[in-house]
């Protein structure tokens, strides 16, 4: 077992990455003091895994609660709902929540905790490759609003997150690839020989080879832990790990958070972001290819998989949280390995970009 | 004009409280650098001021959205209405929210504001006394659940409180008397100077001298800076400053937040906890009738305004969020200037002060 620890004074975690760490009673005893806890999960992560957690974690006497499977039901009503069931089973500011789940479990599990009686501890147990490199690390929580995706949410960091690389046996492919759109982030935006490193190993990582695996996780936590110390809350350096990602939820958003995993927008938000710096003379003509390449030996789209106005596009961006000021800020390449937020880009690059994606050609 | 300043590290502001502050252009622009201004009020309070503080804000070019006055608005839907305004208008990351009005309008503008896009600034200009000398300091936040009143909500400080005497000039004479209640409470908690100067001057307080008033807010304001700073989150001591408040809110809750007005609803549960410490042993017979006597001179209630069963007090009690691991914590006094927080009291006097108030019969 690998352990990392995210560096934020009083507020600093462990993130444990390895085998069976479900099971792992002791390593939960170690982080977790409270008197009272529920695990929170959703209906397709519970057949799976629920027993075996309840069962380690056997002398808390752990509640449940199962919410819907979906990113449609990360919403203030759902959470609404659980803050109901904490009330109504007398849960003090003494306890912990346990999400049990991917990113839609962990974000509404979190934003409850982060509000529930102005905040208690949370665990983080995500159980999907997307979660486990992205969501569960670093404490941003949020539900999402009908006009825009986690619009309503909240820093708070977890107090310890569990990384098990086995409940990835049970991840479809598709979402297995979808993780791999956030992984392939981190060597984009800060770490250009660990994109070396999964050029090389992106079939082991599709046939779920488990040392690949660890190694791949364990790199994207470590690049994420090191940028949450410096910037927690985003005030500046840590916006570049949404990018990708403005491209990304005007996508999601437009297609309703349907048809597209939130780690396919990733992708393809990455290849706009990488298109748009190519377009703008900030990164090579060879390195927008590899990134096409790698997205697309990925199994990642690289292309809209139904049509969307590239007006809508532009329109949905522009109500993203990244739009600072009135004026869109993005991430872009200045190379493979190098990101930095910038506004400094031509509208109308920004338009040949929309265009070239919105009519749905290939990219290659 | 006086400026108290609450010591936060990177999160410390100023309070400024004095004539005429609604006005204040100046003072504003130092603590106001958003482009993108809302101002929340109420039905009441937007008659009265709203003109006025859009008029000082007007470089800002501020918009404003009203909602309805009463403590059963400060739930989730109203927040939820907020943000979508806030969406639709396209307010960012940087913008700023400003509370004008009483308590129910800085909690629920404040806990929209740590939660909107993760959270942005807000200011508080509060309109009664009670906001002035309690919530609007502190940056406690927090939306009400049918189930029990703040159980949703953040700590999210905000950068600055305009603290303005004349709007008290508005202020009808039964939210003074609430809002005494507070400022009884920092002379009961921590400042038995303050205390005899409040027994002295009550009566300039009812008659609204300025002078006066400006000293009690001052006063209050200094002792709540204080135990802030000293506790930002309320792991420990800052939990004083809900003397009155364990006994209170039950009473609110259970009068379903009618018949009843914060400030009084305080006042009752100060004098059901001094009842409380008496019968412990650690506050004397005549200390207990001085905190009545005051009480009484305030035109604050001293008995139920109708029955409750003391069951139903008991119960609503052990759902306080102060009710911690199981076990009620309560606020005590042992002596006039001195509370903390105990579980050591016996349960069978709290029974004696809960059957001896629901009982209604009169204190004295």
């Amino acid at each position: 077992m690998k352990e990392l620890a995210v560096e934020l004074g009083d507020r600093s975690y462990p993130i444990f990455i390895g085998e069976n760490l479900i099971s792992a009673t002791e390593l939960f005893s170690e982080v977790l003091q409270s008197r009272q806890v529920l695990i929170v999960t959703n209906t397709t992560i519970a057949p799976l895994y629920l027993t075996q957690l309840s069962n380690t974690l056997a002398r808390y006497n752990p509640q449940s609660f199962v919410i819907e499977d979906g990113e449609s039901y990360k919403n203030i009503e759902v959470m609404n709902s659980i803050i109901t069931y904490l009330l109504e089973q007398r849960f003090g500011r003494d306890a912990c929540l346990i999400a049990l789940g991917g990113g839609v479990v962990g974000d509404i599990t979190g934003f409850t905790a982060a509000c529930y009686q102005r905040g208690i501890n949370y665990i983080q147990v995500p159980t999907t490759l997307l979660s486990q490199v992205d969501s569960s690390v670093g404490g941003k929580t949020a539900v999402n609003h009908v006009m825009g995706k986690n619009m309503i949410g909240a820093f708070h960091q977890p107090v310890a997150v569990f990384s098990d690389n086995n409940v990835l046996v049970s991840l479809p492919d598709r979402e297995l690839k979808a993780g791999l759109a956030e992984v392939i982030k981190y060597g984009l935006i800060r770490d250009e020989s660990f994109f070396v490193w999964l050029e090389n190993n992106i079939e082991m990582l599709l046939n779920r080879d488990g040392a690949s695996l660890q190694y791949a996780i364990e790199q994207s936590c470590r690049n994420k832990a090191v940028i949450v110390a410096e910037d927690e809350t985003e005030k500046g350096k840590r916006a570049i790990l949404n990018f990708g990602h403005t491209f990304g939820h005007a996508l999601e958003t437009g297609l309703n958070y349907k048809d597209i995993l939130h780690g396919e927008a990733v992708a393809l938000g990455m290849l706009m972001a990488a298109d748009l710096s190519h377009r703008s003379g900030w990164l090579s003509e060879n390195s927008l290819q590899r990134i096409c390449s790698i997205l697309e030996k990925s199994g990642l789209p690289t292309s809209l998989p139904v049509q969307i106005l590239n007006e809508d596009i532009r329109e949905l961006m522009s109500v993203d949280k990244k739009a600072r000021d009135g004026q869109l800020h993005l991430v872009v390449l200045k190379g493979i390995g190098s990101a930095e937020v910038s506004n400094q880009y031509d509208e109308k690059l920004l338009s040949e970009t929309l265009m070239h994606f919105s009519s749905g050609r290939d990219q290659a």
